[in-house]
């Protein structure tokens, strides 16, 4: 490395409400460095987003202006600048990363857009970019891809172009419902009961609708017939995304159904879809983000050479 | 009051997780004085319990120890002492309160049980002792009794007992995701928009499943549409109200319903059913529980007299 040339050709940025990550990559697409904080966007006033950024990624800075390509709340209209969704059907790879102006001459700063459907209405942000990676693994892809997290996603796919979608708050509500409603007396924080997890996504989808008397139940098998907080968290996590399934039934049933999202999370979608007949296929989404950015640097590449 | 006499006759005690509320009663049942603080069952150790009650009562005692009849948290297992279940089916009205050990001698302290019923798991601590105020007021009463808050009860009662009931986390939802969730950005402290909340119930109650999504769509319509933070509060209220219904419909279908909660809260529940064509009366719940401890009372008067 020359003196003043910069460590990375561009900067790979995954900012969302509770953490931000980055990746030096390579013209090449491989990754020279990575790193993280838990300077997420809900904990940054708009001044703070810079230094921020620049905490993890000055030591990857030269002389030149280093693009920089963003994804998720950063571009929020809490975020650092708002940039505008995009409406449905919209093909994600190719999204073009909106330039934002920053104080600092050594980034060049582009962040994505979110995408948007009106009816029934529904945002994203950040999940159009880890859609983008999917489909340059998997360009001919039609079918269903199940996002699971904080805010779950529903995604109909075809032709390269995201067709519709829908959000579910399961990830939220169980987090809230564990760790802040009655129930956090008896809920583990870890540990998991399988077959009491399948009974409950299978109670769930044949009576969704009683999913909060089904939530204070748990907490009364706890008190009254010693139900372990093991079994009392597999029981909440089955009632959450077996009313989700319920409800996203539409999504799946008679469809080529993937989950992507974190290892463990994205099996027990898998597992739960298994026992209603859908094979669903599970990816580990950790790298999609990465290489939708990827796929959006070169878009910028390509207007700006 | 001669020089040594009590001030009360004795003393009704509400002990909820988070508040505790007294009175001090006269044996013909006036009231002679009350009062609150925030010193609920949630905050406190198990030692914690007789300080915060004698520093609101303290002033009512005399030479000659005061029955206190309490009701409520106070008698769980993370409470002052942990006072067992009676079952159902059980008559309120008949429950006796069981004596606790107390270090200071001018109390005489005594907690109520609470009812548990085995299939569906369910627990109730202090609407036991509404219900028995309820009772005493409407001795023949045969329906059903829906007492809204943040555990909300659904009881079936019959000659005098209760013969079932079922509890719903509703309350509790409402104030995690109004106040916790990414919902938060969106929902307005105050202020009400009726025909949005009745139009919500009337969807949840015609797809109840949908909840989890119809959670996210709050905050989709108020990013995308401009959706007011009053009316996002009532749809979220109607939406968790409407699956509240839903799963209760067993219930309230086809019978006599009274509603007795706070009075803004209880007016919800009744419009919602009015609009189910189920013409609930509508009560405010204010002086139930004072009654049921009254009622309570009197029987350790018979046993210890």
């Amino acid at each position: 490395m020359s003196a003043g040339a910069a460590y990375a050709d561009w900067i790979a940025v995954d900012w969302g409400t509770s953490r931000l990550r980055v990746w030096a990559m390579a013209a090449d697409g491989t990754i020279r460095a990575e790193a993280a904080s838990d300077d997420g966007m809900g904990g940054l006033a708009r001044d703070g987003f810079e230094p921020a950024l620049l905490k993890l990624v000055a030591p990857w800075l030269g002389s030149v202006p280093v693009p920089v390509v963003a994804c998720g709340m950063v571009g929020s209209r809490q975020g650092w600048a708002e940039v505008p969704y995009r409406a449905v059907p919209c093909a994600p790879g190719a999204l073009q990363p909106v330039p934002v102006a920053t104080q600092d001459g050594r980034i060049r700063l582009f962040i994505m857009p979110g995408v948007s459907q009106a009816k029934p209405a529904d945002v994203m942000r950040g999940e159009e970019t880890q859609i983008a990676g999917f489909l340059v693994e998997e360009p001919g892809f039609d079918g269903i891809l199940c996002l699971p997290g904080t805010h779950t996603k529903w995604v109909h796919i075809s032709a390269g172009e995201i067709v519709s979608f829908q959000t579910f708050l399961t990830g939220e509500l169980f987090r809230l419902i564990s760790e802040e409603s009655v129930l956090r007396h008896g809920i583990a924080d870890e540990g998991f009961d399988q077959a009491r997890f399948e009974s409950a996504v299978a109670d769930a989808l044949s009576r969704p609708e009683r999913l909060a008397q089904r939530l204070f139940a748990i907490r009364a098998e706890g008190v009254l017939q010693g139900l372990t907080p093991e079994a009392a968290r597999s029981q909440l996590s089955g009632e959450l995304i077996g009313a989700e399934l319920a409800a996203a039934r539409p999504y799946w049933l008679g469809q080529e159904v993937v989950v992507a999202g974190a290892p463990a999370l994205a099996a027990l979608y898998g597992d739960a879809l298994q026992a209603q007949g859908v094979s669903a296929r599970v990816l580990d989404a950790g790298p999609l983000t990465r290489i939708g950015l990827g796929r959006a640097y070169t878009t910028i590449s390509e207007t700006t050479a």
